[in-house]
């Protein structure tokens, strides 16, 4: 059992947060939403009012929110204070490794760690403990913080090294491969349909031989169905971030990458047509479309 | 025990000949460059000086040539003669749906059977029957030649229907995902490299987690360990042929699609610098130069 604080209580913090509980830790919970967090009160967690509240000094949190500007909001000099020497702040956002780079800079001036630690799971998987963690940064922060991403969404850990924004610049890899994922599935499904095959026959072939992956057996058969919201979705207006994210990470470091481009934008033109609530496999409709197709 | 004939014995054709002679088939083998098809002899194969002369009439034959023009010029009226009414001509190449949809009209018109049944399968998958094979066309055509797919080269066969050209389809849209997710796994690893994160280390968690498919997981070795040529290779030369066969199947069925548009132009530059040699996997060397690696 460890005292931990958490912050961060959206689609993904969420399942992560009632695992962690009910693997018996004790958790100081924030969230900008309070009305989100109260769920975890019948479950033990207390319910704070700030995020210095859910930190004890050397202690762990974890936070878990939805970009740069509320995770730089968040790491005050007062949060700073708070967590003191040898306290981990393990980041499970998606979010630009410059900015991991200089909050770890940050935190080990005050004489405590920041430990990259994003989530590759969507909520169902993180749910049910099948997720992934890519982690990067001090050894023994790392080696503090491991059987809580067990206990709370993960399947297995990778060990990304320690320069700190290494996790985040695979996490930004790993949803940049999905996304292109995604796009190829969806020029290959529009030329399946516009040459009379049945993009069906096409998903089964595909996916049980060369492109076994979750990725293209879950979203291709979202692409096949149409199904571009979903209850617990993983919104474009998120993907577009992330794909953002991907093209500063590039731009900086002088990379052309023309799929990156591409499915930006995509997913630009998705939430120019207003489509708030869709899922980001909602990328998909720019091949459609273009194809004349629904 | 079927008598067969044989046409074409190239990188593919060997193999998937040898297996059909252990399986006890009788062959009658013809291939342009008579020489490599000398092998086949101690294995018991015919082997004969012209395609007509490879054929029984009402029998089965197998054709697996470079091109749609290769195929073209063996198809000819004294080839759909000899195949006669019954005779079952089953296409392995790789070659246009135009081209397939009219050499099926051609044997239609004759009393013979064409059956697209294209390949997946790398050379050295077709040895060990791990291959996968499309079919489509005439529903008894298939059932015929069934089980020498399976002793030839395939473990799955995936039916995609009765219009003949469909298998033609299915194929030109695997080669288009292969492509592509070898242009997104050097995107990918370049930015990891220009950034400071071991692409080994994506690999490994991109290749057993989200993308675990044996495309992701051999090529992207390939890729990692800069291994752009190889002796049993598929040339970048019939990769680019491929490439041609999806632009122009999408150009005539009017479906954009810029990933396939992207590959094309990878391929070409691999060509360009006069790799002859180079194994399609070359086409990362495009995202690698562009960011300044080799």
């Amino acid at each position: 059992m460890q005292k931990i604080g958490f912050i961060g209580i959206g689609n993904l913090g969420l399942p992560i947060a009632e695992n962690l509980l009910k693997a018996g830790h004790q958790l100081k919970v924030y969230n900008r939403t309070r009305e989100k967090a109260l769920p975890l009160e019948k479950l033990g967690a207390e319910i704070v009012d700030s995020p210095v509240a859910a930190i004890e000094k050397g202690g762990i949190v974890f936070t878990l929110v939805s970009d740069d500007a509320a995770l730089r909001d968040i790491v005050t000099p007062a949060f700073l204070a708070a967590l003191g020497t040898g306290g981990v702040h393990a980041s499970m956002s998606t979010i630009s490794p410059v900015t991991a780079g200089e909050l770890a800079a940050l935190h080990k001036k005050e004489g405590s760690i920041y430990i990259a630690s994003p989530v590759f799971a969507r909520p169902e998987a993180a749910a049910a403990k099948m997720g992934n963690a890519a982690i990067s940064g001090d050894a023994a922060g790392k080696e503090r913080i491991r059987q809580l991403l067990l206990d709370g969404f993960a399947k297995n850990i990778f060990d990304m090294g320690t320069k700190p924004e290494n996790a985040n610049v695979m996490k930004l890899i790993g949803n940049f491969m999905i996304a292109g994922a995604m796009e190829l599935m969806a020029e290959s499904f529009v030329l399946a349909e516009k040459n009379g095959l049945d993009a069906k026959a096409a998903y089964e072939l595909l996916t049980t031989t060369l492109f076994t992956g979750p990725i293209f057996r879950n979203y291709g058969a979202m692409i096949l169905n149409r199904e571009f919201e979903g209850e617990r979705s993983f919104k474009a207006s998120l993907g577009l971030k992330d794909i953002d994210l991907v093209l500063e990470t590039a731009r900086n470091s002088y990379t052309p990458m023309p799929i990156a481009n591409l499915v930006h934008q995509r997913l630009l033109t998705v939430l120019s047509k207003g489509r708030r609530d869709a899922d980001w496999v909602a990328l998909a409709t720019g091949a459609l479309n273009d194809a004349g197709l629904k």
